[in-house]
């Protein structure tokens, strides 16, 4: 991603030195920090200094290969399992944050040579790492099919460069648009009650030089109605086998919106979003935050204190809703998910990357 | 309405004096005001201390009546031209606001002897707000026989005592069911980028005791979705002759959401809010305010600064997503309009208050 015109990923190793953007101080400060141990990524991690699936997933797979490189050969096999488990327990939900710390595990599990396990430790992170940049990018291109000179395009939440390693999900198909020189405008969910939408994505398409407006998630539904916007794209935390899919409170109501104006609804994500043992959006269970996030910004009280608040921080659009899925190997519809199953998915991207 | 158990209208003239509660205070402060000249009155409408078109009209008929009744005989009639042009200027599209105005005009067009003039300039700006406040306890008494015990209500913005004179027009018929002893619960839309819901709407029903939580408005759906809500009562700003209503933005997308959930959606006005002569919704204006509601809030940047935002205040829903309108006269549906206009009640509203 672009900072200044400058390239950047969310997360990257140099000199042997793991470095984040720090996503807390966005969008008043582009801070970066370096990770100098597993307690820091570990930190990092539960501070949400990095967030985003496919972000935690990489930053977890690195933490952990260069933790183990660093690691005694003394204490090497015990600190493979510590580590592990030390970093799994950072974040609940993230599916990602498995699939990562796995790739490495994987690799290095039938090795004995300190050695030769530390060099596969690395070289398997990396290559996870990378397969996730390929997989976003993949994204971008199939997604800008959709993408006609003049689109007018509405995302919810940030499911940016700085949710991945990378281009993003969401936004891949909006950068790559802007890359062939396609004219196009965002209107960016400011994304109540964290306002990613206002703090992240908003920032990641003003460094891209992308035309683009915030609005006040009340306002989606009047731009559709008044036929201003062409196409909806955000992005998934987890994709059931019928197509039902769970995002970011909001994403449904959204989706509703689009389907009575009959505007095209997208998601776009990953391989490692695609859950083909969950049947359907019933079964994911919703996390319920703090109120505090309703009621508060920034230790600033918003209400009279007199009240409390209901925050679910997910919700699920039925399949129904849903125009397509833009993936790493094509934009599909849930009737043809079983050509994504073909091609093992779900193995691929944690087996193999 | 009560504070700590006290009652208090949104306006009131006591000893000769005018009277408003600060809403640009709430929730933080409760505090009261005198309006001690017509200066004060433009000011208070202008920079929104009192605000919702009912408590607008309310506080123009009084603070109109009261300067008139301060006048000295020689500049009477000057003054009573000049002060009605001077309020009528404070805020641009409230038509509770000339209602008001006009209540007090025209009680005292045909008199000459200044000391009638000034007597039934009061008496007419006394009978307009209470007038205004059986409306809304005529609403509130219809409102309620649509509320069952244990029913989950959500509302969107503020239309409560605060916005009227007292009582409310969509918190009517919830005051109304909780005075008669029915258990319901609130869900409060906390209404970006104002936060009218949060910061009004909740003070509200905590004052009176209601069960209630504040939601972002992206949850709307999602508790729609659950099953969690069996009735939408908002107010609103202009009710056009085939039904279609103005109101506060994001009041259409809970509308749509309520239609797909089969849940159904009300809207509380008074007979003011009827505009006979606008065909339809496609006629309103809707006013773009400025960007800096979105991207700041009490003076605290939300955003990169990078960015713009668009900010539609308010927003049309069609009246095929309207179940009913609670008005003081019964609950109509928009093919029985016609009764109304038998009532010719704009005629009512204005003329005759």
């Amino acid at each position: 991603m672009l900072y200044q015109g400058k390239n950047y990923r969310s997360v990257w190793v140099s000199d042997e030195k793991l470095f984040i953007i720090d996503q807390n101080s966005l969008p008043y400060e582009f801070k970066i920090l370096e990770l100098e141990n597993i307690q820091q990524v570990f930190a990092a991690i539960q501070k949400m200094k990095i967030r985003g699936a496919p972000a935690i997933g990489a930053v977890a797979a690195l933490g952990y290969a260069l933790a183990i490189s660093r690691s005694k050969d003394s204490q090497l096999s015990e600190n493979i399992n510590r580590y592990y488990k030390l970093l799994l327990a950072s974040r609940l939900t993230a599916v990602d944050l498995k699939n990562g710390l796995d790739a490495v595990k994987w690799a290095i599990e039938n090795e004995s040579d300190p050695k030769v396990i530390k060099t596969a430790a690395l070289q398997a992170a990396e290559k996870f790492v990378e397969n996730s940049v390929l997989e976003c990018q993949s994204i971008g291109r199939y997604g800008n099919q959709l993408i006609t000179e003049g689109c007018r395009i509405l995302t919810h939440c940030n499911a940016g460069a700085l949710a991945t390693v990378d281009y993003g999900t969401a936004l891949a198909p909006m950068r790559e648009a802007h890359y062939c020189g396609k004219k196009i405008f965002v209107y960016v969910d400011e994304t109540r009650p964290r306002l990613q939408g206002m703090r992240l994505t908003a920032w990641e398409l003003a460094q891209e030089g992308i035309d683009h407006a915030i609005i006040v998630d009340n306002a989606a539904g009047y731009y559709m109605q008044q036929g201003k916007i062409d196409l909806v794209i955000t992005g998934a935390d987890r994709i059931a086998a019928n197509g039902d899919i769970a995002n970011k409170i909001g994403t449904y109501s959204k989706a509703v919106l689009a389907k009575e104006n009959g505007i095209p609804f997208y998601i776009a994500a990953p391989f490692s979003t695609f859950d083909r043992k969950l049947q359907s959006g019933k079964d994911i269970p919703i996390e319920e935050r703090s109120p505090d996030e309703v009621l508060k910004y920034n230790e600033m009280e918003l209400s009279s204190g007199l009240s409390t608040a209901y925050n679910p921080a997910f919700d699920v659009s039925p399949a129904k809703y849903i125009t397509g899925y833009i993936t790493p190997a094509g934009i599909f519809n849930s009737k043809d998910f079983y050509k994504l199953w073909e091609m093992n998915i779900r193995e691929q991207s944690s087996r193999q990357s």
